[in-house]
């Protein structure tokens, strides 16, 4: 009997830190059947909902790609705003920085908002992608935080005292919006683990 | 000698008073030599800036239509928010209405901003788009005026006294971000006519 082939699997990313989050929600099992690859494609991002944005990313990547993809796509999203900036956070961050998106509440009294990760899996052209939504609730603050990381210093998530920038990488990877999408593919990959590994060792 | 066949030129939209105001470009010489068709097709937004997403759509139209397209993008942007929400206003204006928008620059002392009107010519999937930028400087104020289309009740433009909301769209067209636009693109057309007269009477 031949040894079984590991299912070949495809994280759409150029960032190392994502695939080393990725890699780390991987755990024994997984790592025994899957056979994770990371992947640099310059995808275009459209513009929409976050579901439908990181849908069709992956979908788009299937393109070209011989294996199943994984993508993902990450959204800051203000109550008061109904959820904008949401998928384009990264334009606003890049062009206004994290005090320019705190002032731009100043005018609402609501400073809820979301962090939200989606991961978006799509097994080929012809398959309908699956997506597995992580989401944090906290509040809009000023920064805070020694960690640069993009928007964590002004995240305060509910129930805690320090931002995401604050707080140990340990808490934070346990209730932080891609934490939660991550123990979602992971479940997913777990169930679809027999059914990929016929279908790549036929 | 065969009359010669005007040079088809699809305008994309599904919006009867864009393809208006763009036959109102249409002047005599033009309409005369060019044969303008509309055409509703579903093309993807891109994220980005603005004539990377007005290029980008003009080229996929390429492969669906078997004309030259034009394809247009507006644009709100706040200074502020350096040049933001800018192609993503439909989002915002969707979801928190004019005043929210105007809420979003309490916070920030300038209030100024521009509008602004892309049109995308592209000839063929092989040939590079060209871009066509009308810009019409302003101020974002609370909403004014009857005309309730999109955000024209919050954009007063400068050196005057009503927003684009309440002014006779004649004083409209002749200043307004896509009234610019059109001048340019008019030009193009104009200087285009022959080579293209030529490729399509072959």
């Amino acid at each position: 009997m031949e040894a079984k082939k590991k299912i070949p699997i495809t994280l759409i990313t150029g960032n190392k830190k994502k695939l080393e989050e990725f890699m780390a929600i991987m755990s024994e099992d997984l790592a025994a059947a899957y056979d994770v690859r990371s992947m640099a494609i310059d995808l275009d991002e459209l513009q929409g909902e976050p579901e439908f944005i990181a849908s069709r990313k992956a979908k788009l990547a299937t393109h070209q790609v011989p294996t199943p993809v994984i993508v993902d796509d990450v959204s800051l999203c203000f109550n008061a705003l109904k959820g904008l900036p949401g998928p384009y956070i990264k334009s606003f961050l890049d062009k206004i920085g994290r005090q320019g998106l705190v002032d731009m509440l100043k005018g609402f009294d609501d400073k809820t908002g979301y962090a939200q990760c989606i991961y978006a899996y799509c097994e080929s052209p012809e398959t309908e992608p699956v997506v597995f939504i992580g989401k944090c609730d906290g509040q809009i603050v000023s920064p805070r935080g020694e960690n640069m990381f993009g928007w964590d210093p002004i995240f305060l998530p509910n129930g805690h005292e320090q931002t995401f920038a604050e707080m140990d990488m340990e808490v934070k990877n346990k209730i932080s919006h891609r934490g939660m999408a991550g123990e979602l593919i992971k479940d997913f990959l777990r169930q679809n683990a027999e059914r990929l590994s016929e279908k790549f060792n036929q």
